[in-house]
């Protein structure tokens, strides 16, 4: 699925890989600037659907304030209430709600690359956003985190950031790490025990290693993930425990990075286990500045795709 | 409950049965120029609410969406999530709802007649649609059918309709068959199962038989009906492979009806049991056109229950 | 937590203990305007978000609704649903929602306190509404039952009220009890089983008793409180039927009270448990009445805490 048209134009958001420097940068510009002014109405009368077959409140919210900042009509489907118990077909769903007159679709769903398959069903006209598909992307959270990074640090050019923790598992990290090496950041560190480390092309040109100390050293930015509790059931992490002994963020951890080095999270996070409530809450978090972003992110991707 | 008031003016819908041919045109006519053209938000500062009582998210999102085109503000109740839990009767919901404000109630429910004995609580001025209660009606379901049909044929008049499936337990099929009779629909087949043919009136005037290949014979347009799978489970159906064998629309069986014949569904699908994929997605299939008819068909009701 | 600022404006809205004579008739002042005369669209633009840790739909629609009537957008927020089950802090929950832009919650929690607790994490700017926190408040009921009260019966200077149930376990009847003190109530009767009486201060001053026939002697307004069907798991009443038996309000019971007393409860009832059918409905009961006004009291609530 080619989410940009033969003129270069967004047609739908699914990933982040591959789309230009100048693309990423006009979608944060026009975050910035709805940040900064706000935005007008440019969507009234249109309607979008959230189309979760995997549940996220957060995100979900987020988008719903997006749309209707943006004065648009906005329609909800969450699969657990939904005939997809009737077992039709996520396509299906899809092709009933745009005859509905929907326009834009908001999707979360658990498997890599449903999305995009969903995005070969949609008509001309009809725009979908990736809001996380399995462990594939997440492109908006991609954006808030690069929109985020530059109000704090100015031109990502010379930074060094350092992503903590499952990266195996995390469409944020595969989406963040898209974004980091467009835009240009001088060095990406990861750091993560080796059983959430993934395989491949994800992390190429990456500096990796499993010593949380170490990697801090001199770092700009830390980009914690989530550890989601499944890794213990699976046997790829011991303990919580030991999970923050070796991989957790403390505030006399955080002294090892650059002293105006920023901390980000993409929530929801499990304070105590990768990260301290100290730091959560403490000076260099950007994390609620993160939450904020979001919806003007997500502005600027729903005026992209959909305004006339 | 009578719908109608005593000057004919329709107060709820809760049934196609006994409307007159005008009253259905005059539904028909209002959607098909909403198509055509629009509507204006007549129902600004007017609110309405979802009361389900059988989960049903495509219906609940056709009539949202309806309601949103109107510029009404919309509320969504659904017994699993409510206080139909803490035990309060389905009339008391009614009644509370109404005293917050709320002028129109787009009502399902699992037991036949119960949209109607709800409509016998609520005060003068307040309107309810029946969005399926039980297999008794599904009236909105009936019109956009209607609408459907008369946009690929013109008039009914003249019109051989199949319906094939689950008639017995069908709200679908008994509104679709009220409006057929009364627009004049030059014959009436049904092709079932016997385990799913009513008993009684519902069948009056049609033409039943039980093999399909011969019921298609020269048809203008088949009406597939789900089957639900509980069919299996209670012995009226072997098997699904057998379902599919007898009584599914594949794209062999199609080449006996009339060559222009249209196929149509009320959805949620089951491909490859009632209706095979290259049939259901094929050119002679008003699937989601259905779909379509149906915001401007709810919203065509809304109006006139509704607009000042 | 203080609700009401420095300058005695009132910030949030946690409790209507501690509030003046004056900050409740001017809520209700503007309420009953707002019965009579509507209201302008004063927050439209503005974002409130529904953040219910228990469920309740029935207060959910009643706020959802007070907020359209006033132009804002509602996000809508549900533990069950939600990241809370993935281990996120209901602190974190609202600093999240609040940084996507979020300036109203409407809060509903099990435990005591913990919406007061959520409003020490607010920022300056963000108002929240206690929609009911485990027994302890209920802010909103009470003022919509002081403003029936009062439109039915005038001044509430005079009036000798009583209160029939389970007070031990009712925030309804916590806010009550402070509105009647606060508005100068004549007399306050509490009738209930020693098991469902609480202890301490709640009852201060209160004429209290367990014979409900004895109790309804002559007083102007009888407000029911809901039996929960735990209470008898609990063990704290024996039958549904022994306590319809003693603390039921029937129409012979009623007779008991003066000739023009009103009835009320906040819903959902039991009915044929705490009261008949025939009082329910008939001509003194004002419980409709109540959830009309509900409304406005919510309008006027959000209005006060979030109008520019």
């Amino acid at each position: 699925m080619n989410q940009v048209d033969e003129n270069g134009r967004l047609r739908h958001l699914l990933t982040l890989e591959g789309l230009s420097r100048e693309q990423l940068l006009q979608l944060l510009d026009r975050a910035q600037s709805i940040v900064d002014e706000g935005a007008d109405r440019l969507l009234t009368a249109t309607a979008v659907c959230t189309l979760f077959f995997e549940p996220s409140t957060r995100t979900r919210l987020s988008f719903q304030r997006a749309a209707q900042r943006l004065g648009a009509d906005v329609l909800n489907f969450e699969a657990a209430t939904s005939s997809a118990t009737k077992g039709e077909t996520a396509r299906d769903t899809l092709k009933n709600i745009e005859a509905m007159g929907v326009r834009g679709f908001i999707v979360r769903h658990a498997q890599d690359g449903a999305v995009a398959a969903l995005a070969e069903a949609a008509n001309p006209g009809t725009a979908l956003i990736n809001a996380g598909d399995g462990r594939h992307a997440h492109p908006t959270q991609g954006l808030l985190d690069m929109l985020t990074l530059r109000q704090a640090k100015g031109d990502l050019g010379g930074l060094k950031v350092l992503i903590v923790g499952d990266v195996k598992h995390s469409r944020v990290a595969r989406s963040d790490l898209h974004a980091l090496r467009t835009l240009g950041a001088a060095e990406i560190r990861i750091c993560a025990p080796a059983s959430l480390l993934p395989e491949g092309e994800v992390t190429a040109g990456c500096r990796i290693g499993d010593d949380l100390d170490a990697a801090l050293e001199g770092v700009d930015a830390v980009m914690m993930l989530r550890l989601q509790r499944e890794r213990m059931e699976e046997g790829l992490v011991a303990s919580l425990d030991d999970y923050h002994r070796d991989y957790g963020l403390t505030a006399a951890r955080l002294r090892r990075t650059a002293s105006d080095a920023v901390v980000m999270h993409p929530g929801p996070m499990n304070r105590g286990v990768e990260i301290d409530d100290d730091v959560a809450d403490g000076p260099q978090s950007l994390i609620l500045k993160q939450v904020a972003n979001g919806v003007a992110v997500r502005m600027a991707v729903l005026e992209a795709l959909l305004a006339p």
